[in-house]
């Protein structure tokens, strides 16, 4: 720590201060010259042929600047997937509630509506689906011609492997369909000019890959598309794949010639809103009488939603991820993708690793209970290490696992309470989660982020970087690292970001990847300078460049701190000669792991919990959450226990309380009302342990965090509670009506 | 040419598009949430003190946001210089008609006026000072403490060379105030967030080095400052360094805690606007019989108006101007900068060339006749030539001196248009003007452009440059460059310009510099990115690299285009492995020469003008009007053309029409009906010849053209009218009544 200069320190976020003051500029804060409002026409059915859309009244409203429905955007697929592309208007069907059927703009958002009300969309009702365990059957509804999406993988031999087992435990877990609940309703501001350039002010996480989605719908060429980030109001992986308001915004840009506005309104962010996927999980697991995992059989039965926007993506990335976690080294996936009519989901925080780890962590604690172990035992047994090669070819390049379990269940205080009578119990469930991004998220064999870097005349920097800051704290992550390897305060850097076109390429923030990948090309862009820079103060100093220390904003002779020069005059003098101090690096994660879900690098961790369960009404309280997560190194610990204690709340929330309910394919609870996310006060007391194993690779050996805090969470619930009254719940939110009649039951049995 | 796949083409200007679609957004388009508007109060004495400013009645306005005085903004300077530091509003006292003394925002345009109206100042009136020649006077009125300021230089041995010449000529010239008349109206919005961080919108031909000024002028750290250029509808080298304008909107802005538009309103882009600084220029020139000049002593007394913007600079400059132009080996300058009690000047198109070579090029003609030689025949016989050493070191890298000037007779039939009879007659006049930029002009020992390229997926690119468009078309220049490297088509190339935090360093539009300093630095780049391209195509090719061409966005195998790969996949594949392509170049001018002035390569040319004197009226019509110049390498043909015609219809309005007019420090003619500036209809035939010297360090040879046009148009007007009706125009603009004057003193002797 002490070697460091403001990396591990807590420092104050770099954005924090516009957030706090009102300055950070929102999409709804901003209005572009001569803007229209859009609004779009949604199916009011689950599944229906359209047969005609009439808009001929909604265009005769005055205030009305355009109307386009699915024959504007007529062939335009909003991805390319195996099956299930995405119209950005209904075509001949619509496939769930919610769905675009037609927009318009107009000089007022009341205006759009009432126009949108104006428009006569003739529907045939078709037989619709909603249970995806219902969609695998033969001869059920079939949403789209292709079917459902099948993908299985295999390591080892598992029919050996089960047969050498003492134990097989199978199980089936059900997960829900999570709402991200961002803060920031959805929206986008498109404007097309005369000359066919778009620029569009939108909303996503990986902004270069979404600009290349973006011209890929449209068939423009990279230069004619310009995507703008303001400041995000969270994003949670919900807003990182196009959805169509981009391309309704063009459309409707292009018609009216004028820049035009779309943002949700009312329950728009619920009904077309991107859950986390629901999933069906049986696993099987083989292991010996002292513990060692032998087999692992898991079938996925995922629910797409009426289009795949990235389901298959995640539960290509299931079958990856329930080898690795406890190192099973005979593994059978079978995935299967199911469509049905209800609103599409998409890869919320975790990619698919809160559902099958509340499935393995489950599990496990079954398992150690079968074979009389205490699962910490179990678990420390089958615990990765550093070194491991992992299916995909990636080496484990550092690994805190045991030591986050150790000091969770030490910090929990595990001994004393776990098994106890009374109504309070213990739970655990640990995690392994890519720490450093995936190769072939976006496409490409890679996993890179370019950063330019300038030092101003004065000493201070710009740093541009296409990374995204959407609540998880880059830019101040980048900031610090910039900082540190200069030598100069945080608060002298500024951070360009959010825009295509003045930015380098990024693949964006997803799977943890942004301080591990952009931060380590901005620790050699950075470190490049500052060799320029000892190099000129070795002359002003006439002084070695070995002996030269680069601190508090100026460069000093080593043990002489009287002997030193400002870095801004450094950089004046550099400037005034035309050598500019300036650096380009791209980063693209050089271990090259495998496609298709390859990391650099793995975070680990551990959540211990206790509950107290209700003894009339089972209601759960959560009274003490201690999650350790190994970090690699906190380059900001404030951030970093900011972001386990965000990810503990939603995971607790995806453990207890949230749930999306549909009937025939209408959302129930579509608001912050009905639908049971936490709120501050229901907050239970949060221990964030940090732990660091201090990667080889990550710079100042870091690895990303953000993610992890809502993967293991609600299998520690589970487990807690089933420590604290004897049942075990396997289906998502543990509800006290489950617990009610699991009671019962048991009673009974 | 033939060797070339865009440089040298007429392609259409990349900003065109925006401008006549109307998609081009100025700063009077631009509306910022939350923006008032601001207006200045102005001094309407030339001269005095203020004894008090009483703003309650202003704030008492309903509407009104903030107000400011001197008070708010008292010890900030605009700028330092050895003399004449300005306040952004007047502080003790007030020194010209029009300087700003309080500053209103509010609600609207109308309110912060009625609010200015409301402010009560008192004055004392001071004796006050319009005449330089007067200024000069020992005992005259002192506008500031420190006095006027002189400079002097001296090359070789002046006294020695007048007593070895056959002839000496002693002439005093004079011009006038010029107004550059750009056609968008001078304004800023300047928007201070309550971190204390300032964005400017506003109006600078360079930006980094406004930044700078901007940053100093406040004392914020320059990542606290970030400067937004739009379109720019002019500007000519009015706007290059700072005013009080944005200075002013800070503080409204700081006050209100809102962003705040100033935009000139009525005449006040002539009251508070920047002319060419007029000169008095006395010049005696020592010539052998045969021809060769010998020796040269100028005088020039510069009207800065009150505050020294640039005249410093100016008259700095012209020290080096006037040794250059036919290469006079001994030459002794004397420069004075005089304040007056008038609005301040700045260096407009020229740099204060347009008026010393209105002297040399006059006396040229008078030199000419007295030794009985064609000024053809003198001008040729001193002609410069490449490899010539000039003043500062400066070595004339290319020089197409002597081809201009045949080009430039020949075109307009000089044998048989000279000497004769009637009231028809041609002259010519020509011009030596630095075509690289200058080194020491924003401040440093150096002459710089950095660039960051990077190319996108699809084989486009997004060029990023701090060079300012401002007209003269810079950013077609560059695209044209990186085309040429990479073997795209120009319309491929996104530039992104125009903001100091998003774009590299670069010292801005000034002196000719852009195309040729970062033209070099864009060449380079996008060669290396061009490189790297070759290597990939390389293997997917199966062929060596000296074997490949990159043409119409494809590599192939010379001689063989049927093996090609499309830069598209090649970008594509190398995104796909991470393999950005991505570079980054700063140029800075290798040749090194002295600081204030020398320059890495200079431009040439001839102006040979037509006219016809009216018998009765002496009104001056011009005939025909050619314009060679020697520009290196035409990267754009067309915009080279349309540079020099630019340059010639001001030189035309500089040498017959504009003048600014004050009575007792009031302008008199403050608008475009009453100060006379060329329309299209007074356009006269104008035919420009490219003349292609191919400089060796320049860009495919190019050097820069953009001032040069405005340069030598009087002195060949002048003389051209010597040629008609044997009268010698010493004075700007050459009007009737200074004709027919001169008609009727001939008649008389």
């Amino acid at each position: 720590m002490g070697d460091f200069l403001v990396i591990g320190k807590r420092l104050p976020r770099v954005d924090a201060g516009g957030k706090v003051t009102g300055n950070a500029i929102y999409l709804a804060d901003l209005s572009v010259s001569g803007m229209l409002h859009g609004r779009i026409l949604r199916s009011p059915h689950p599944h229906a042929k359209v047969l005609s859309v009439d808009i001929s009244s909604a265009r005769r409203l005055p205030g009305v600047r355009a109307v386009i429905t699915g024959e504007d955007t007529h062939g335009i697929r909003l991805w390319k997937r195996p099956s299930g592309e995405k119209p950005p208007l209904a075509e001949e069907k619509v496939r769930f509630v919610g769905e675009e059927v037609a927009a318009v703009a107009a000089d007022s958002e009341d205006i759009a509506e009432e126009a949108c009300n104006l428009i006569e969309v003739k529907y045939e009702e078709l037989p619709a689906i909603f249970d995806p365990i219902e969609g695998v059957k033969p001869g059920a509804v079939n949403i789209h011609e292709k079917g459902n999406i099948h993908i299985s993988k295999s390591y080892g031999d598992v029919d050996r492997a089960f047969r050498e087992s003492d134990y097989i435990l199978e199980d089936r877990f059900e997960t829900q369909a999570q709402q991200p609940c961002c803060l920031e309703p959805k929206g986008c501001i498109a404007h097309v000019d005369q000359l066919g350039h778009l620029t569009l002010w939108g909303m996503s996480q990986i902004l270069h890959p979404y600009r290349q989605m973006l011209a890929d719908a449209l068939a423009l060429p990279l230069t004619k598309v310009r995507v703008i980030q303001l400041t995000l109001g969270g994003s949670f992986g919900e807003r990182m794949f196009m959805d169509s308001m981009p391309v309704i915004a063009y459309f409707l840009s292009k018609q009216a010639g004028r820049p035009v506005r779309i943002i949700d309104r009312g329950n728009e962010s619920f009904v077309a809103g991107r859950m986390r996927y629901p999933m069906v999980i049986d696993i099987k697991t083989g292991v010996k009488k002292d513990g060692t995992l032998l087999a692992r059989q898991v079938k996925v039965i995922a629910d797409a939603g009426a289009y795949d926007n990235s389901c298959s993506v995640c539960v290509h990335g299931i079958g990856t991820k329930c080898t690795y976690l406890w190192g099973v080294p005979n593994v059978k996936y079978d995935g299967e993708v199911v469509f049905t009519n209800k609103t599409y989901g998409s890869n919320v925080r975790g990619f698919g690793n809160p559902q099958i780890t509340f499935a393995i962590e489950s599990q496990m604690d079954m398992i150690a209970e079968r074979l009389n172990m205490d699962i910490r035992d179990l678990c420390l047994k089958n615990a990765n290490y550093e070194g491991q090669i992992i299916c995909m070819g990636s080496k484990i390049t550092s690994c805190g696992q045991k030591e986050c379990l150790e000091k969770a269940v030490e910090a929990i205080d595990w001994r004393e309470k776990r098994k106890k009578p009374g109504n309070r119990g213990v739970g655990m469930a640990s995690f392994m989660h890519t720490g450093g991004g995936i190769r072939g998220m976006a496409g490409g064999d890679c996993n890179f982020s370019d950063v330019f870097i300038k030092m101003n005349q004065d000493g201070t920097i710009d740093l541009s970087s296409g990374a995204v800051e959407m609540g998880q704290g880059t830019d101040t992550m980048l900031a610090q690292i910039a900082a540190e390897e200069l030598g100069i305060r945080t608060e002298d850097v500024n951070l360009v970001t959010g825009d295509t076109s003045t930015t380098p390429m990024c693949l964006g923030a997803a799977a943890c990847r942004e301080t591990f990948i952009a931060g380590n090309a901005v620790r050699i862009a950075a470190g490049e300078m500052k060799r320029k820079l000892l190099e000129v103060a070795s002359k002003v100093l006439g002084a070695s460049l070995d002996n030269l220390v680069a601190e508090g904003s100026k460069v000093y002779v080593k043990g002489n701190a009287d002997k030193s020069v400002s870095i801004a005059r450094l950089a004046t003098e550099c400037y005034n000669k035309g050598e500019i101090i300036a650096g380009r690096k791209c980063y693209d994660d050089p271990t090259r792991p495998a496609m298709h879900g390859g990391a650099p690098t793995y975070g680990f961790g551990t959540h211990a919990i206790e509950v107290e369960v209700d003894k009339e009404t089972a209601r759960v309280k959560v009274l003490n959450c201690v999650a350790a997560h190994d970090v690699g190194k906190a380059i900001n610990p404030m951030i970093v226990e900011g972001q386990i204690e965000g990810g503990v709340v939603q995971g607790l929330g995806y453990a207890l309380s949230e749930c999306l309910v549909w009937e025939k394919g209408v959302i129930k609870n579509p608001n912050l009302q009905d639908y049971k996310a936490l709120y501050s006060n229901d907050i239970p007391p949060i221990i964030p342990i940090i732990v660091e194993s201090n990667d080889c690779i990550g710079p100042y050996g870091a690895k990303g965090v953000a993610e992890m805090g809502a993967i293991p969470t609600a299998a520690a619930i589970a487990n807690a509670i089933y420590d604290a009254v004897g049942v075990r719940i396997k289906s998502l939110p543990i509800t006290p009506e489950k617990i009610l009649k699991a009671l019962e039951q048991k009673k009974t049995r």
